[in-house]
């Protein structure tokens, strides 16, 4: 039988910065302050926010997680869509950029406008290989979650992501918690097509 | 084969009022003044929002849904929990408030301490015993919902709820909605157990 129990944790709205993008929001050399490391190896939430606007309206205090990556991206959640005013924010995988929407991200020393980087963030499951060959699951295949109790839902369309670097956690985000009920450290179940 | 396709429309958090706190909040003799018909048969709803306080913090502008009721009921997100300061907020049917959480309602003329009252929507299909044979459901039964395009879940534990004064059509909430990419006119799959 293969493995199917995997922590679940939440994430909120969040952004990721490029270098490039830190020294105009932050200032030149500036470097980020890690506060608390993530469930990813060498992932880590910082210590500053940023203000991402959208064409109708702002979100306040979106968290920057670190290290810096190669392009700036902001995954938000759907219930900011409306607020933010982008009702075509498409659903993607971290990374995957391409028709993604623009944005605005003001930080205390500059602003910076995206021709892109802003996308709600697909549902996933991150596994080292060796986690992966017991769930029988390969990089990129989709499948379902159960999770919650009274308020329980399977979840479909889960990407699984496989990579040396991963340590084994399902990434669901606020939305998808508040709908069933559980918060960060929930154990939700692999169920295969 | 039974039937299977029902409309879905999302809640927002809302206020039923009873006679007596109507008066007490807006004064006497008031009459809540109706903006919009709903989905079900004679409930509607009013121009009048108030606000509910929580031992740590408030939610404005909650929209009051007619007509009054013999008690006073608000129906929460999961998300609200955290900002009022009630982790304890139970998951209820409409109308079952044992258990259920105190509050304090306030309006333009007064303000009103309830000592339950406070729910969380427990997700439900509304269903007149025409559509209830049609589906092969009874009264209280619990069924499954599939619903959502990309990012599409079953939601399980959603209770059947047949009386000859309801029209077909399931409500989930805005964060369960938000959870899966839709909006309200989307339409779910019943799935028995």
């Amino acid at each position: 039988m293969p493995e199917t129990k995997v922590i679940v944790n939440l994430s909120n709205r969040h952004i990721h910065l490029s270098r490039e993008d830190v020294e105009i929001l932050f200032g030149p050399g500036y470097q980020l302050k890690k506060t608390k490391d993530l469930g990813q190896p060498g992932q880590f939430a910082c210590e500053e926010t940023l203000v991402v606007k959208g064409p109708k309206g702002s979100l306040e205090g979106v968290r920057i997680l670190g290290p810096e990556r190669r392009e700036t991206q902001c995954e938000i959640l759907a219930s900011d869509v409306f607020k933010l005013g982008l009702p075509g924010c498409p659903v993607r995988e971290s990374g995957q950029l391409e028709g993604s929407v623009p944005m605005e991200v003001v930080g205390p020393k500059g602003s910076v406008r995206k021709t892109k980087g802003l996308i709600i963030a697909k549902r996933h499951i991150h596994f080292d290989p060796e986690a992966a060959a017991r769930f029988g699951v390969v990089d990129k295949e989709l499948v379902s979650l159960r999770v919650g109790g009274e308020r329980s839902a399977i979840f479909e369309n889960l990407v699984c992501r496989v990579h040396p670097t991963y340590a084994l956690e399902c990434h669901l985000d606020f939305d998808e918690g508040n709908a069933v009920g559980i918060g960060s450290g929930a154990m939700g179940e692999v169920l295969k097509k």
